[in-house]
């Protein structure tokens, strides 16, 4: 097996993340060349870090034959064209999430990917955290036995732009989505019914425009547990994601990561830092180390860990909640 | 003021337990009468401790003109018919939760308690406990803003004995009811609308007799809020309870008290003690410390901090958890 | 066996304590009578919780056939003198710390003692503090090999009266005592050299008294290990009583304790409440725990858990950490 | 100001960290140029990341006009020719710690530079680490008051190979010397007089060859405050590195960092994943945030943060320590 040779497609916040994390820190892969409809704009930082092969079209990339797989950073409108012609160029793909908020194009690219017989990760990063990645070892190796109770916590510092909430899809789609992940993720259960809450406690432009700002929702998993989350827009506190896997042998909690482990004791409290604020503070290993396990994918030695069902699934689910919400009733979900 | 004089009716456990720390703990209030059906079992260790005035029937003690208020901690099916005769003899009344699981005897005791202008006060020790009063300090005195998640985590160590489960009521009567009871106290907030999950993933004879071992159900608020509460029969490693409020200003958590500091760190993990397995084990100080309320309230200091529509709301949204379990969908409450 | 009868002398806050506590939490030991120079005082409450033999003259209380043991609770300067009576009366003794900080009044009563064959327990508490006794547990079965390294630091939350200071003898045998017994305890090794530092940074006063305020001392144990103590005489945030073993298999640290396990996350950073200010607070169930040991002892069950032999090695090393800090020497301790 | 250019001298294990650390996060540095007596072993790797001008001989990269500042990083034995003849070239000198072991050589070179007129930066990466350099920031802005009692404990999770060790320059030079840099950075205070204690309770043969295996140092600081430094050579449960201060308005601790947040209930006790096992899993920001500071000492927006003047002193503590131990006394520094 030799070092494999990525294309990176789109460079903007995440796809410079990518470049500068498999550079640093995954010595079996080399990016070899880079398209983005902005080219011009990264060819000196790219060709300082010694990635001479630029491209304003992805499709030129596609046509070299020095790229073994590509990474798809584009904006998500454009994931769906790409993937399909992606893979049938012949490039095994890493698709940032989501591949779209459609279970129509998550099915298109699902079939070209399998026609092409290619590789393909989804970019559902949080899986590669070390905190939930060690909670589903430990639910994986029986530590905690029979999956009973699920509880995921995930709250955005603050609300997105109103332009953006207006074009997101809405709460489940857009934010909790990571969390139906991070529950079929952790349990290792599919998810059978969905009983969605949701109310505007946050900011009522949030509401003008049809979406919820604060949200818990019921899940029933395959195996008769339960998962709950709770999702809010804004807490003012930080970024904070925890969850809890509770089973009929032990249970096992992850709580926020912090800038530090200081604490400081006065005459009036014991005070330590806020958690993160942001979510590339929070997961910077887990953006790096997915790509450790695309490597080992790409060079066969282990499977893909998460793939294009995964965030199928997901769409699946963040439907059947928006429609939970809307009917105030439970859904039931037939794969 | 002077000191109180208390009679206790019933010295089962509970009752044994407030004796104690009302002698080491509450120098405000004076035991000076008891009765029991089984009164000679304890007479010795009664006058051991100073406590003369004994008797079997309790209607005997409310004769007794010393006693200014009583402590009832008799059997859960004699409740009503005692603090019926307590109010109308002018005794002010402490009594254990719950009053009755029925809404009818809650409101006849209600009536009874009016009608008679004397102090009542419900045993729902857990409010005085140190972590959850400190929560509720902190939500009441505006530091976390409006209240808009409350998550509420309640298991016990281990199923009771099926044939007291067969009686019990149901979980969200017998179990789940302190939760009910906790959310309101930590929000202060009303409970509108009840939606339950319930399901049996411990013991099959839970299921035979009726009634489920998992539960997790969502509440909405009376400002909108949400709260979700868990619930386990069976946490092996130990009796979790734990509460936290979300809020437009911040947050409040607490974890479970443990029963020491100690962390051992040897060349495999790090480790701590389990939590407590049992419930006087969590809640000592609570138990002594709704004294210490009773008695401000009986000297005229402060209000009775928790009532008999206390108790009536708890039963009244355990009795929809029910409902909404058995019809699929969510009750709304009229009261 | 039966129950043992115990007589108190002194009644100030302690001795109040310690009957408190005999009543509430110590069943296989009576409370049956108390002297006091000031028994006037007590005698309401004193009767109102059944205890009726009152004398003002401790001698008086000895001569009562009734009494098994006595708990000595007096000022400090009448230990001696009481525990020789004591002796010499045939009764057990639970004696508070110190017995006296001369070691020629230590032996003195350790003489006597030994003579009448009466049992003697020490009222080190801290020894039953549930994070202290563990950690004890844990060096005692092995969790962590061999002693190498012992940390303590105990800081009082604010300096005595500069009055109290004046006649303390010293900070090194009013203060870190305990923490040296607390090393000869957790360790279960004898001190052997004695380095001690001292400074004055907090109160001027203290060092016109001649006393330091802040100090370091380290012991060489008789295994090799080292121990290092912290001392000051004022920590802003509260009392605190921090330990920890270091060993070749591993180590145990305990915290502090807090009144609560809430946490608060505000927009600008993460706090819970301070650490006790009080060693009453701080210690409370150590108090009540220390004379569950001495009941054992008294059936014959165990071993008294702390003896006079500790009380006279603790004044040794405090004795010899004066002698280190005025000659600016490492002292030897020959036993 | 523009990107300052830098040529590593020395391609060891921290010469490659300190190359992908400056290409991925310090976009204000351009590594140009590498030598390394085995530059060639190298070659590929470094080209592959647009690195072109690479050198044998450390002499060549000094006359280099391309090059601003140079990144010492080979074997400390060669550090203070190198450093002096970087000095001559009018190159910035970034240099990994120690300098020297003697006070000599650190002597030499502080004069070379100042000669100069270069900038010198030491590699004390602990100074950047986010738990100390939180530290120092919260006694720096007076959180603290006047430090009073510092505490470091710093304890390597095995001892080194033996030949190592009996070059190594003692574990005051070797080991305990980055807690006497943490000493003075934290605290702001220089060290007057050392009081050091050793012992061999780990390897014999660590004491065949001279040196100490265990050791509390006792220091006092210009300001009259104490520190305790305790080093073990073998802590079985990993890498322990902690640091307190304490001062006249409060406390600040750091605990040890953890791979991740998750703790696991089980029916036998909580527990949590190890402590790391090894300083480049412990420090791998600090590494990095080291340039950040370099890079705007560079431009002229901030002083160097760490000097030689650092670490001569921990030399001359180191020496006092090895001092004390042998003659069994206090050695009071004279800077």
């Amino acid at each position: 097996m030799g070092r494999k040779r990525i294309g990176v497609i789109g460079v903007g916040r995440i796809g410079k993340l990518h470049i500068q994390n498999i550079i640093s820190r995954i010595p079996d892969l080399q990016i070899v060349a880079v398209a983005d409809i902005a080219i011009e704009d990264n060819r000196e930082w790219l060709e300082s870090i010694g990635i001479t092969e630029l491209y304003t079209d992805y499709r030129d990339l596609l046509c070299n034959d020095d790229v073994d797989a590509v990474i798809i950073a584009s904006a998500t409108d454009t994931h769906t064209a790409i993937a399909i012609d992606a893979a049938k160029a012949g490039k095994h793909i890493f698709c940032e999430k989501p591949i779209d908020q459609t279970v129509e194009n998550n099915e298109k690219v699902m079939k070209a990917v399998q026609e092409a017989g290619v590789l393909f990760q989804m970019g559902f990063n949080r899986r590669f955290d070390h905190n939930f990645a060690r909670i589903r070892q430990l639910v994986a190796d029986g530590s905690i036995g029979d999956v009973q109770i699920v509880r995921v916590t995930s709250r955005d510092p603050a609300p997105p732009p109103i332009d953006y909430v207006k074009v997101s899809g809405g709460l489940f789609l857009d934010m909790m989505i990571h969390d139906f992940d991070i529950v079929r993720y952790v349990s290792g259960c599919e998810v059978k019914r969905v009983t969605a809450h949701g109310a505007n406690l946050i900011d009522p432009r949030i509401k003008e425009v049809g979406d919820v700002d604060t949200a818990v929702v019921v899940l029933e998993l395959s195996n008769g547990a339960f998962a709950v989350i709770d999702n809010s827009r804004q807490a003012v506190y930080g970024y904070d994601q925890r969850v809890e896997v509770f089973g009929s042998k032990g249970q096992v909690v992850t709580g926020n990561d912090t800038p530090n482990k200081v604490e400081y004791y006065s005459s009036d409290s014991i005070s330590r830092d806020k958690i993160y604020d942001f979510f590339l503070d929070r997961y910077p290993d887990a953006y790096a180390d997915q790509f450790k396990a695309f490597a080992l994918a790409l060079n066969g030695e282990e499977d893909v860990p998460v793939g294009i069902i995964d965030g199928l699934r997901a769409v699946q689910i963040g439907l059947a909640a928006g429609q939970s919400l809307k009917d105030g009733k439970t859904i039931t979900l037939h794969y």
